[in-house]
């Protein structure tokens, strides 16, 4: 097959989803939570949409207000796991000792009051050794904070009634500071995301501009605290599924498929060079996927809720409330549809981009 | 590119797409007509759905059916289009004179009473030397067939909710017999196809199948009537879209790309013939990529209501209503939305299609 046309057909998939869905970096925003029948007309529009005054009526965010005080008050000394790594970095590619590993984060149960005033007072620190992150997308809020599940509705529902799901799978809460950031991934879910104290900072990636993240192939690690600080320990690979390039399989143990770019990088670019290239410039552009993948950018404020379609990479900072210091947030994941034609084409995309652009 | 690994990501595509839609050749019946979400969370799922008890409260099914005694006395001798073809083949490909030719049929008009007589003396003939079939899909029943249109309703309700579309681009009554059939192709538009009186029988592919019906690229001409029959003539190419091969450019005019096979054909194997073949099987099947793409054979009867998601394949065949002689049916196009990534993934995988099944 010539891959010039390849290349070429490839392109012309994200100039025509570009052109279609006008401008490509536009975010919607509802000022209502939508009905039902709205939800789905954007849900299998697959994109992203802010919605307003969704949570006016969740305690949490209204008469019993998610402070750090109120959250304390809940939680007492009941022990939670807390993500901990050098540089807020959980699971993202990291380079080390000349290899990329993928590395998750070290993990450990604090007392939560413990975790949140350490949290807290590393806010103001420009450079902890330990950056803290309560992540542990387990469903949490029905687990180890269950204390707190009452100041939030079980369900979502005018996502329940259009997804056809009487609850979320899970339901999680996220409480970190501006050191924290999760690199870019996707999840199977249809996630609504509602911030409480501070702001997210979403970057996102339709699912048809896989090209535009680079995945790579890398072993897995593990952050493992030391008295010094951190080191990394790579998971082990069973030795038959390292061929002699040192290349794994897809899916097998000890390795992983992740975008290797960051979008800080990209969105660093001045605005003007984040176009999309016109066709006959000079090959040449590093960034040149990625801008034809039309990155967004969206700032998700205390009270707004961002619905963050199945299969969108994202890649997610955040700032704190400036007088809590902290930023907390929750999201609920609904299953996502896989019949239809959109899973099987998502796939095929990403088949046909991993041998395009192999050389 | 490694051709093998682009057909190898083709069939991932065609054989995940079966295994998400289990069994991919089921369709599914509802009792009544859903509501605007339960319709809306089909339509996001892009297939095939038969509705029953769509049509209780049309005039057309029910106080004023449509028999042709009906039909004559509200149109009288109004003037109507007809498609007029040697083997009721209009819009198909045809082999004449050693060249392929997509041929779109004779037109005339003609009026309405004399046209229905004719048509109608015409099903008892084993083979008519003119197939005539009502047809003008552009609108017809808010143009030549008005006096009908009070019969139906202007728009179906929960399509409209659903589609945010007050009413249908285009309603169109389609009057034909056993000698008729539409060969495979396909619409830019959503599609519900309530059927009057007779059988209507659709073969169906989904748009992801594009390498199952085996689009060519062929010149387009028109039957015109002689003193002895039908003579195929030609559409006009400038002289310029055709190179030294005789292949002409997309789009140009004079050509058009048409799905060379025929289902009849593809259906008449036993079915145990055609489930999706074993990986391992010779490559020497012609029938492989079109069993991969699972089509669908389906009968929608008298009474019964189709919605056909746009983009899918059809060919559709007809059986007359064994009183009344003839088969009587009515559609309602809706606009399709563009947004989103369906229609840009759809044209990747068939631009994907024609590079990976090129030699």
């Amino acid at each position: 097959m010539d891959k010039g046309k390849a290349s070429k057909a490839l392109r012309a998939l994200l100039e025509s989803y570009a052109s279609l869905n006008h401008p490509p970096t536009y975010i919607e925003y509802l000022d209502d939570p939508p009905t039902p029948l709205e939800f789905h007309q954007i849900v299998s529009r697959n994109r992203p949409v802010i919605i307003r005054n969704a949570m006016n009526d969740w305690p949490a965010y209204t008469t019993n207000k998610w402070t750090p005080g109120y959250l304390s008050s809940k939680m007492g000394e009941m022990e939670v796991m807390v993500a901990e790594t050098p540089k807020g970095n959980a699971d993202s590619i990291v380079l080390h000792e000349g290899t990329k590993y993928f590395v998750q984060p070290h993990t450990a149960s604090h007392p939560f009051s413990t975790f949140l005033t350490t949290l807290k007072s590393s806010t103001s620190n420009p450079s902890p050794s330990t950056v803290l992150y309560a992540q542990s997308q387990d469903s949490n809020l029905t687990s180890e904070y269950l204390p707190l599940s009452e100041d939030i509705p079980e369900t979502i529902p005018w996502a329940s009634i259009s997804f056809s799901q009487p609850f979320p799978d899970a339901t999680n809460i996220w409480i970190g500071n501006h050191h924290s950031v999760s690199s870019l991934h996707k999840d199977p879910y249809q996630n609504l995301y509602g911030v409480i104290l501070g702001t997210k900072v979403f970057y996102l990636v339709s699912p048809l501009g896989v090209v535009g993240v680079k995945e790579r192939k890398v072993r897995s690690a593990t952050y493992v605290k030391t008295g010094e600080g951190f080191d990394i320990v790579p998971d082990p690979v069973s030795s038959s599924s390292i061929n002699k390039e040192g290349e794994g399989e897809e899916g097998e143990e000890g390795m992983i498929t992740w975008p290797s770019i960051s979008l800080d990088e990209y969105f660093s670019l001045p605005e003007s060079e984040r176009s999309i290239p016109v066709e006959d410039v000079p090959d040449t552009d590093p960034w040149k996927w990625t801008k034809l993948s039309t990155p967004i950018k969206v700032e998700v404020k205390a009270g707004e809720m961002l619905y963050l379609p199945a299969l969108w990479y994202h890649q997610v900072a955040q700032t704190v409330d400036e007088v809590e210091e902290v930023c907390v947030a929750v999201n609920y994941w609904y299953d996502m549809d896989f019949s239809g034609p959109f899973v099987s084409m998502v796939n095929y995309v990403r088949d046909m981009t991993e041998l395009t652009m192999s050389s």
